[in-house]
């Protein structure tokens, strides 16, 4: 096979990123020095840090935890769509212009890319996928979603949550923080894997894409 | 393309898993309530937690941390090597016998995927990979080297971590705690992506093997 080379879209936790809720903090438990052959280190992070996924039981009492998710959902084809004209909220007819049709992994690049997300710069104005977008995404076969800021929801809709709550009570997944600043809208493998924390709603889930093989 | 079926080599992470130093715990930060709409959990995890890399700073200082790991030493072609026979340490000859020659990226199926790791399950006689093996593997150009329990060092190392020491310091990334129990040996392509703990020796790293493009 010939190799294909990665795009990482994973961005970097440390405890100055930007970050939803508890900055991730981290301690040395083991330095190397003369007593000590190793570095070991300790983190405290929640579960949304960094690149992560939101699995249904985030929103959802007895939804599929994020250890649970068929690995089928975050890996195999995928889509990223260029959004980077929407000002607010993606749409059901925005995701449809920007040929969502059939795709069932879809990737958003929107103005986060270069607004907020790859500046570590919390955004007030961030662009999110609205409700009638989550819904034809639901209705329409999806797996995952991702998106690149650290919320999938629109700034207006944090308080209801109905964006996170559709997407969740339809089982599909929720990419947030990845980097697709570097990223050519079309198509590609995804692999997107979250650390398993058994029972939980959510998690880091680094994520690369791969050109598809000839 | 075809869609190929990953296999996922991922542990579950929970407080009552199989661990080196201090157990994984989590809180919950946000339950799902009359006034409260979503689950929230926060981990304290050692960066060693689970399936995870050691990075080349674990050992060696000014070394390579986890968020500057080449992608491709970690993504790419990829050979699981049967080392089921193996009753203690794997040495060079083992390797070479079991066909290493021409991987830079190599995981070791040994007795304990059987054994303990998926019997989480702490052995005081699990299979390690001999300095002479390390020493093999910085020798042939290899990038990364796996195994399937939560220390790549043989048990009769753990003072010096000779093992460590020479795969760190040839900058070889170190693969622990990876589930094979389910996989043949052979050749794959591995997608092994670490949480990019910024400037940090280790970090949880869930891996897939997806079979090679025709």
């Amino acid at each position: 096979m010939t190799t294909r080379e990665p795009i990482d879209l994973s961005i970097a936790v440390h405890p100055e990123m930007l970050h939803w809720g508890r900055r991730p903090t981290y301690e040395m438990v083991e330095e190397i020095g003369p007593t000590n052959p190793s570095e070991v280190s300790r983190w405290l992070i929640g579960a949304h840090t960094g690149t992560h996924v939101d699995a249904p039981s985030h929103f959802i009492t007895g939804g599929t935890t994020v250890d649970r998710i068929p690995i089928t959902h975050t890996v195999g084809p995928a889509r990223v769509l260029d959004l980077t004209h929407v000002a607010k909220e993606i749409t059901a007819d925005d995701l449809v212009a920007a040929g969502a049709a059939g795709a069932t992994r879809l990737l958003f690049k929107t103005r986060n890319s270069t607004d907020a997300l790859t500046r570590n710069v919390r955004s007030e104005t961030w662009v999110g996928l609205g409700p009638s977008g989550a819904r034809w995404l639901a209705d329409n076969g999806a797996t995952l979603a991702g998106l690149d800021y650290m919320t999938m929801e629109a700034p207006d809709h944090t308080v209801e949550w109905p964006t996170h709550v559709i997407l969740c009570g339809a089982g599909v997944v929720i990419l947030e923080n990845a980097d697709l600043a570097l990223v050519d809208p079309g198509d590609y493998e995804l692999v997107c894997l979250p650390v398993p924390f058994e029972g939980r709603e959510a998690a880091p889930a680094p994520a690369v894409l791969l050109p598809l093989a000839a």
